[in-house]
């Protein structure tokens, strides 16, 4: 059972917990133009895929036993990488790089979890330099620490939340507005949410 | 009729473009945390807006003169920065520095251009070092292009948009998800779109 690191071509890795994911992976699965970057902070990856014409002529060559080739214009390469990921039955898949840069791609990207968690049992987040984003897909106690600042964002305006072992309980807030649950604090080690819709929520939790 | 920039705590303005508006403003109002940056890259704030928690004691000293306090816990620094620069009734206020950092910010943020934009007839714009923000609140012609990169987000999911000028026409497109509307290409100096609510609409257009 692989654990895979994607590596999306936004903002490279440069805190210490991406980057050490990054480092320490022995399956890195790099989309298309995220190759360079990974290539040029001296690591090796596993697989390279996407439509390839953002690969110049040396990597292309370098990687050629490991380029996979996906011209399919519905999808991004980072869609086109998570589906080639899951063809492994992946223990876990790690998205690096997601954010950053254009902010279309960003939020683009971030719904796309939602997407991918349907699609999946692995263990799924997506690390940025300043957080990590994961999707809570049931009612149920998560692990947290006391002091993490987390948020909230409901992809479905209908989803009603409770929360126990939060600063400011959820108390069935309307997700009408991004910023609606957002700068929360966990008050120890776990906390309970109760969900009204089997919809997908992203929790964000922030780096200390 | 006051030209105001908002600087807020995110990624500092690096790109030429919010970089340009930065040094050319004469009215630079600062969120609490972003003084610092400002002071530090040689520019002076018109005026410093928030709890002012963030400032440290020498900051403090100097610009005492245009501090603002705001202690309002229901309102984040931008907004805080945004009300009181409508004071001024400003022909223009373009917010910049709102994202990277943290996504949560970055997410609330965006979102928060639709609340501003429904408080105000002022030219509203938020300026990354990626791209701008602008909101869409009425069917019309806008100025653009040809090859002008746009992505289109709606906080209203019933939003429906018909357009005119666009590399892939939006018909009618379903903003159930955040990437449904995003990378198209405008084709020419102008395009049209034709709303069915009277419901905002916000539209990145990356820069070149």
């Amino acid at each position: 059972m692989k654990e895979i690191v994607i590596l999306a071509d936004g903002e490279f890795p440069e805190h210490k917990l991406p980057l050490g994911l990054l480092r320490e992976s022995k399956c890195v699965v790099c989309c298309d133009g995220a190759a360079a970057s990974l290539d040029k902070a001296g690591m090796t990856p596993f697989a390279i895929v996407g439509d390839l014409d953002s690969l110049d002529d040396k990597l292309r060559q370098k990687y050629a036993h490991i380029l996979i080739f996906d011209s399919c214009q519905e999808t991004n390469d980072l869609t086109k990488a998570f589906r080639y990921s899951l063809s492994f039955d992946p223990k876990s898949i790690t998205i690096l790089g997601a954010t950053g840069k254009r902010e279309d791609h960003t939020l683009g990207n971030i719904y796309l979890l939602c997407d991918y968690a349907a699609e999946t049992k692995s263990e799924l987040t997506m690390c940025t330099n300043h957080g990590i984003f994961r999707v809570i897909q049931k009612s149920g106690i998560y692990d947290s620490c006391a002091g993490m600042q987390v948020s909230f964002f409901s992809m479905e305006v209908e989803q009603r939340v409770r929360s126990k072992g939060l600063k400011y309980p959820l108390d069935d807030v309307i997700f009408d507005k991004w910023w609606k649950a957002t700068l929360n604090e966990c008050k120890g080690d776990h906390f309970e949410l109760e969900l009204s819709l089997d919809a997908p929520l992203i929790m964000y939790s922030s780096h200390k």
